[in-house]
């Protein structure tokens, strides 16, 4: 028997916006930044369970704000009581009714419980011994279906069905693990494509993933449609036919512009069109979908919950489901994601990237393919090379690949020297930019902002 | 000229879980709460501008803490800036790529927006000398349409459409003005319907309705199928066959289950059926709509923002939209929504209750009788007779109206002295309830709660 004796919220955020990594046609001036939390127990085997959400940098505080705000309901708790049982875990966290009114299951207090569930299987993981990916792996049926909220999904996807997937998945497990370890998981990389690069920075970088065996690029796209054109023609001709390239709207226009934009862009062979437009628009992406069709539509990282990706597979508004770690609440409500994306026959590609979003989503799609939809060979998971430095298991992407990780837990465990560093605002990273600051500070800029374009 | 020298952020809570005012299927012991912010200039004209998030208890600090990320936002800005294009006021807030990144457009951050939005435009009405309701009816159709953000509308609502229902309503104004004045704007009381009330308190509470003159009231359901239609057969007995009963489920049930439900209290002669589901279910509800028809499915208290709403306009999910005050982003974003209700001709019908949601939503009704919609004869206003004295200017309700509001403002400025007595957790009645704190308090129970339940 052990308890919960801690839960420290923490507000890490990197000052990325000095360099416009990870700029896009909506998201111009990144921080990233991660509400972090640790979990302590009184176990005296010195695990811990990390957890975190990813955010671009202002507004962490109020997310950070939001997982402290879940502290009360584990602390105390006995550790074998909740670990044992996730399904009731993740209920005592989404279903609180009064917390429940501030989404219900959206926005900021959805995702806060995603970090805090997140940071239990990574204790859990921990203390199985076993990387996040293998422990789901090892799960029964039953077990992995209990795991499930089935509430608004019946209509779509019930118990029993779920139940029926994961056991015809079942008998070609240990095969599947066997490959995985021998082959790795697809990865395709957006570090080309970021909409602040210059066009000579984009064919480096291009040139380069191709150099590094992958075989799919995403450019941003949708600022300015003359350089869209002039940067993915400029991006097929570095690359050639054989690399797939996707790109990426970011949510930037209106149903009818998408589809009008998208035709210009279609001649230099799209792999896919990304968010082109609100993630809460079912109806929307499905109108763009057959407009647009032969031309697959993937979303997803800002899809808020099971419930809206539930509409999107019965409204045939995507052909390619792109999950985020850090965006639902946590491993059981990407379970639920996964099986009804296995249920409608969709291929998931997870959003990655951020902060530590590689390091965790890693896991949810190698248990995909090793227990739920059996399938890797048309998907692949996103791959942006930053920050990974900061984490204790880094990924492990070579020659075009996500190679499985072996440590036990669930990745998103940072480096303390980092969580010391990086810490908003009184860490030295940002105190000493504080003192460098030079520029005017323009007067709707809180303090983030202030820093970052000095 | 004038700037805005302060923006104060302060957590107020009711202990109403003591009384179960408030309770329904999925919020059984609400503690209501407002997440209150007052802005403050240098004019010298002692102005403030009030707004508030309405919640249910625990999250009220997060709540608070979102509308405090935004207090840089405005801080030391030209009010008279500000407060001369509140469509670009609008879009500063809600267009942060940041801040966006917590959303997008809905859940926490979303509703903060719409605390500091409404409380601009409760400034704003005060230095013009008006009721919100009556300065929103004097601009003209072009300044109306300037308040509205049409990104993701455009493909069911352009601007060009957007004025000509507002060209359309122009002539009728002032006669219209002049009819509400004399006739009020209709009400609907959820007083006596919560789940919590014994019987008897049902119906006395439904013949004293009836005996106010309200034409419609409102009855919980969804926590167990033989209570609901004994409470339904009670209630129809108390009111006679005269006065509508709308049922509201509070979004309880799976999509099957709700129309199994439905079919059972169909023979009581139901006004509407009321958040059947997730309100992120915009398919499941239009599944719902079809199923139960003709019985008027209800919805909107806890739709996110304008987008959702477009869809279940689009997908006829509901033949009521009900707005709610404080749930998307203030003013601006509920004209959009009352011009989409009207684009597809459904009626709106507003939630209300809470804190302060009364107070501030029937200026939304009354501005569009007069001068959107140009209809009030379906419509109903939902009134519920709680912490109405805790306000300034307190909604006057009698003989089944509303009447319009006289005083400047939006409605939503609380008194001072209430302020002060709620505030948590350091106000007298908080401390006062944590000295007389008898019984266990749960382990997972957060402050709030551990008080509320002594």
């Amino acid at each position: 028997m052990s308890t919960i004796t801690a839960v420290d919220v923490l507000d890490i955020r990197f000052p990325t916006s000095l360099e416009l990594d990870g700029s896009d046609a909506m998201n111009t001036d990144p921080d990233y930044s991660a509400a972090y939390l640790i979990i302590r127990t009184d176990a005296g085997d010195e695990l811990e369970g990390h957890g975190l959400v990813f955010t671009i940098g202002r507004g962490n505080e109020v997310e950070a704000a939001a997982i402290g705000a879940l502290r009360a309901h584990i602390l105390g708790l006995d550790v074998e009581g909740l670990l044992g049982d996730m399904g009731a875990t993740w209920k005592l966290l989404a279903h609180d009714s009064q917390l429940r009114w501030l989404g219900p299951e959206k926005g900021v207090m959805h995702m806060a419980i995603g970090a805090v569930v997140n940071a239990l299987w990574d204790l859990k993981a921990k203390r199985a011994g076993l990387p996040l990916w293998d422990l789901l792996s090892r799960m029964t049926p039953a077990e992995l279906v209990a795991l499930v909220d089935f509430r608004y999904l019946t209509d779509a996807l019930t118990p029993e069905e779920a139940l029926d997937i994961l056991r015809q998945a079942e008998p070609g497990r240990a095969a599947r693990r066997t490959r995985l370890l021998a082959e790795g998981y697809p990865a395709y990389t957006t570090t080309p494509g970021w909409l602040g690069y210059s066009d000579d920075k984009l064919v480096h970088l291009a040139k380069e993933a191709v150099a590094d065996r992958f075989r799919q690029i995403k450019l941003k796209v949708g600022d300015n449609l003359q350089d869209d054109i002039r940067r993915l023609r400029t991006a097929r001709e570095a690359v050639g036919p054989d690399i797939k390239i996707a790109v990426d709207a970011n949510q930037r226009w209106d149903v009818d512009t998408a589809i009008e934009w998208i035709k210009h862009l279609a001649p230099f062979d799209i792999a896919w069109i990304e968010e082109p437009t609100s993630p809460d628009d079912v109806l929307g992406h499905a109108v763009i979908a057959r407009a647009v069709a032969p031309i697959p539509v993937a979303t997803g990282e800002h899809v808020q919950n099971r419930v809206v990706f539930k509409q999107m597979l019965q409204a045939g508004s995507l052909e390619v489901l792109q999950i985020d770690a850090a965006r639902v609440a946590g491993v059981n409500e990407n379970v639920a994601i996964l099986l009804l994306a296995a249920k409608f026959g969709v291929r998931v590609c997870p959003h990655a990237g951020g902060v530590g979003l590689c390091e965790a989503v890693q896991h949810l799609s190698m248990f995909d393919f090793v227990a739920l939809s059996g399938n890797k060979d048309d998907r692949m998971i996103e791959f942006v090379d930053h920050l990974h430095e900061h984490f204790v298991t880094p990924i492990d992407v070579h020659d075009g690949c996500y190679w499985p990780p072996s440590a036990p837990g669930g990745g998103s465990e940072m480096v303390g020297s980092s969580l010391a560093e990086f810490l908003f605002p009184d860490g030295p990273v940002w105190t000493r930019l504080d003192a460098g600051l030079t520029a005017p500070v323009s007067e709707k800029a809180p303090r983030a902002v202030a820093k970052a374009v000095s």
